[in-house]
């Protein structure tokens, strides 16, 4: 990792994590459901969609007091689908980043319920915020709704699951991620870009750059997942083979996989250099995505 | 019923089925998830809470094309509340208004994935309206998102899950009933001041109304637990006796609820006449959620 991308996330991740905290632990609800929010909230993720979000804006050289918070919204999304997705009904996991899963202390009920709030309250929040404009607020909570709902990740979901046990095309496989992993985390790069109100072309630049390192970031998973250990990843490596998974590794071969990867990594790298933003941070955290261990 | 409420209901409800079926059939979703959505959408129910939204705006004579959008999303949060409450992990329910759950029909890990969907979708339907202002529209989705969730209706779920099995007193049941139930309905009475931008005279009536009303309801609910037969309700009568979960009849008599279902009428018909608004459709629903017969 390079010393620019270290510093920067060494400095913006103790943040998230305050940020996190803060917003969940004053509002007014049921001891169990905060302590069940909270345990997923802090079971030690990376972070990378609330850093990303901050890296554009850190990228455009634009501060806004509240985009720590628009930022920390989408790690809710994201660990309430983490929280719903290891259910028993689901995908039945017990373990989550080295520790019991949500279900596994809280129970399934509240660990439904917990999900249920980290999702309801992230639209909340932002609508709530005091230094963002109501017309960038109603954009943020829009592409945030559609990027995880029935048209993203929800979507993306489901299909994963009506795929499972058949055989993919590279093309139906690509859908799923685009939808299941790819639309949050593009989401959490044009989100920097709606704080900072960009103008048109960045923007477009942006989306193509979010649509790349989406696809990214999953090739890289599944790679991790046939090259990896349990013990970098904290969860259960191999298990996509074991389920008979639809993985870029299993459709195009590992060689091929790593081939898919580095040509999405060019395309958004391409995007970046057309508007002249391929010196800085976000070309480091492709780099970081594409080359990650865990 | 009185005619005035009963030519409202008329006219408002299949204009609602139109709107829930129109904002579902149209989204790029994969057919299964949206089939799971319409299902539970679609399963008949009374769709109180959009009809009060409505009925705020005509009793206040203010009209508005996205009224029923916003109504509209008032009914998905509220399906997706039910669908994840029937789960075999929450309250194990195979019957809803005489037809099979969701997850009886679907499965769970679509059920889940339904609800996941409703909740997520209502937010961004709110922010990408385009007759309502940017202020008014982060205003309801802010109110929507903190009756829906850990502070209102899921932090009410989770009390009433902590209370199961135990004595509770009056203030306890009361305190679920205000978030379970209570907040989401209130929100949709408040939903029709926010759209019509009332002044804070006719707003604080409102609220006052809507907290007694919300109430009320679900007093009503629980003596209908026990008076009403399953057919009539179209969901297992005598369930809460049985469960020995703590309801109004069980803490107060059955007695004692009715006087109280009476005591918080009059409470919100008293909010009512304050600002003159004591003769027309909201007494009208008031006298139709306190004795209602499912």
């Amino acid at each position: 990792m390079s010393n620019l991308l270290n510093s920067f996330i060494q400095t913006n991740q103790p943040l998230i994590e305050e940020t996190l905290l803060g917003l969940i632990k004053d509002i007014k609800a049921p001891q169990p459901l905060k302590d069940a929010m909270l345990y997923s909230l802090q079971a030690g993720g990376k972070r990378i969609r609330p850093l990303y979000t901050l890296a554009v804006l850190k990228e455009l050289d634009y501060q806004n007091e509240d985009a720590l918070i628009v930022a920390s919204t989408i790690e809710m999304i994201h660990t309430y689908s983490l929280i719903h997705d290891d259910l028993p009904a689901m995908d039945n996991d017990d373990l989550r980043r080295g520790k019991p899963t949500n279900h596994i202390v809280f129970g399934e009920a509240l660990a439904i319920l917990a999900g249920d709030a980290l999702v309801t309250i992230a639209f909340g929040i932002i609508a709530r915020l005091q230094n963002i404009s109501p017309q960038l607020k109603v954009d943020l909570i829009e592409k945030l709704s559609f990027s995880a709902g029935a048209e993203g990740m929800v979507g993306g979901q489901v299909l994963d699951m009506l795929g499972e046990g058949q055989t993919l095309t590279l093309e139906q496989l690509e859908e799923i991620h685009v939808n299941k992993t790819g639309a949050l985390l593009s989401y959490s790069i044009l989100a920097g870009a709606i704080i900072a109100n960009v103008p048109g072309e960045i923007m477009s630049a942006l989306k193509k750059y979010a649509s790349h390192i989406g696809l990214a970031f999953q090739i890289q998973d599944d790679i991790l997942d046939v090259e990896g250990t349990s013990e970098q990843l904290g969860k259960t490596a191999g298990k996509d083979l074991k389920s008979e998974k639809n993985t870029y590794p299993s459709i195009l071969t590992i060689e091929g996989a790593k081939k898919e990867l580095q040509n999405q990594y060019n395309q958004a790298f391409q995007a970046l250099e057309n508007v002249q933003m391929h010196n800085g941070l976000l070309v480091e955290f492709a780099n970081y995505i594409t080359k990650r261990s865990k």
